[in-house]
């Protein structure tokens, strides 16, 4: 027991990430019934469509599950109507200011987290009155910071900044990382591009097969101009790369990029001219097997890689 | 003990990093003496100012030390007889291809390590016959792979890609730092920037001082198209950054990058003009103290994080 596994009521330190088109109630739901918290991702879902996922998943666990809130999100406050008429137990935000809905959601009886990319934004978060940060680093996948702090720079000055319950992000696929984020001075983790690669998410299964089958140096943070975000190289990524080659404007970029890429991708499979948003990580990913799996694995090589630590001398 | 102690015969598995301009023999000696390894970084000297620093060390110090050869300098063979000549018991190769020269170096009887930023580089160097292997992430200062691996992610992929002892880079200032990389698989660290700012340094005070008070998000990793490295931010990143602003093709950014622009930032103390190459990590150094000093923290707050570390459940 810590600081957050007491915050969020389970059993491990780990967070399953709520990710956009890979994280519906079938993922959430596994996650939490491995002692963990799951998370539904609402930023690829409609409010209804986020109504029947919150309703699915308290239906699959009585364990608590969370709902991550990108709080860019336009339909935003219906959002948070359908995940406080839902008692939702957790909402971690990200993408924007937590100001602005977080004491409502607290006055609903919400557990809220946000996650951020900087010790700076750790404290403004504090002193809105989350409950706790997420702290990602630039190996993350998906959205970024622009100052590129690594998870191994950044836990520590965020760890120093706040005295919240901590999570670390970015780059934690294995037991080891988690040990390592720990002793980085985070409670516990969140994890994103493992969970991809499960058998619950709801990613397609080209998708889940091309982060399985990803090597190291197969993903870069691109699109700087428009929103950073870490990509897996592919068919899209060459098409933004000559855009720069060829001194491409943000706005051409943006019209590059266009609507619905990450959908094309990561929810149709199309890996070509898709938007593959993925961790750094994706390079120690090898198979696609369930949640219960990827936890039993965490458990087991924190434990070894813990038994491991010696004194210096 | 473990396997890179042994290899090196030193006490604690720390070594540190020979940089330019900034690890003369009074650095080297220092942290030899310190109970890690030493390490002159010859890249910023002639031939025969290396032999000064070898044969200078060797009088403050009995115990093992090192220099670092960027493969790259011009006059490679001449480093090479000096290192060979003064029995430096150390070689540590960076920069460039290690089958060229790693055969001499053992010859003569020289223990060689090599620096790479990928698990397929470090495959690489195994095959060339080094000893061990120092693995850099996308975080630390100076020069910087292309595929902007982080420590994070490349130590585990390292560790499982070549069987040899291996120290992790980049990132790493602190004991808790330290056990993290322990905890991804590494069997010690090599720390840079913290030593940048210690007393024995060789640096100019103006650049120690403003590595002491730079903040998360003061350095950059920038000049990809030239040579790839991180920088403190400056009037001289200015420049870069300006010169990306209007399109400068990678011939103008060599030639706004002059010569000698390491050397009048970092040795010369010009911290507007000069070019002053930093790890991210400098956001975590907050003062200029001894080796020595420096070296009793890295154990006690290893020990401390170690003895954090509990089971899960």
């Amino acid at each position: 027991m810590n600081s957050l596994t007491d915050l969020l009521n389970i059993k491990y330190p780990v967070i399953q990430a709520g990710m956009v088109w890979c994280s519906g109630w079938e993922l959430a739901s596994a996650s939490s019934n491995a002692g963990i918290l799951g998370v539904i991702g609402s930023g690829s879902m409609y409010p209804e469509v986020l109504r029947q996922h919150i309703a699915k998943c308290k239906e699959a666990t009585d364990l608590p599950f969370g709902v991550n809130v990108p709080l860019l999100y336009p339909d935003i406050e219906r959002q948070i109507d359908e995940i406080i008429l839902g008692k939702v137990p957790v909402v971690i935000t990200s993408a924007g200011n937590p100001r602005t809905h977080t004491a409502r959601l607290k006055d609903a009886g919400i557990t809220v987290l946000h996650v951020v990319s900087s010790a700076k934004f750790a404290e403004k978060a504090a002193a809105a009155g989350v409950d706790g940060i997420i702290c990602e680093g630039f190996e993350a996948g998906g959205h970024n910071g622009r100052e590129e702090t690594t998870t191994m720079c950044l836990v520590p000055q965020v760890r120093a900044a706040v005295d919240l319950p901590l999570a670390a992000a970015g780059g934690i696929a294995t037991g080891g990382a988690m040990l390592a984020a720990i002793a980085l001075g985070a409670d516990g983790v969140q994890i994103g591009s493992r969970f991809v690669a499960s058998t619950e998410s709801s990613a397609h299964l080209n998708f889940k097969s091309a982060v399985a089958s990803a090597g190291e140096g197969d993903t870069l943070l691109t699109l700087k101009e428009v929103t950073p975000v870490r990509l897996l190289k592919n068919g899209f990524y060459e098409s933004v790369r000559a855009a720069y080659g060829r001194g491409a404007t943000a706005e051409e970029l943006r019209s590059l990029l266009g609507k619905g890429r990450a959908k094309k991708g990561m929810f149709e499979g199309d890996l070509n001219e898709g938007e593959l948003e993925i961790g750094q990580v994706a390079g120690l990913i090898g198979d696609v097997v369930p949640v219960a799996t990827i936890v039993d694995r965490l458990l087991a090589e924190y434990e070894e890689a813990r038994l491991r630590m010696r004194p210096l001398a």
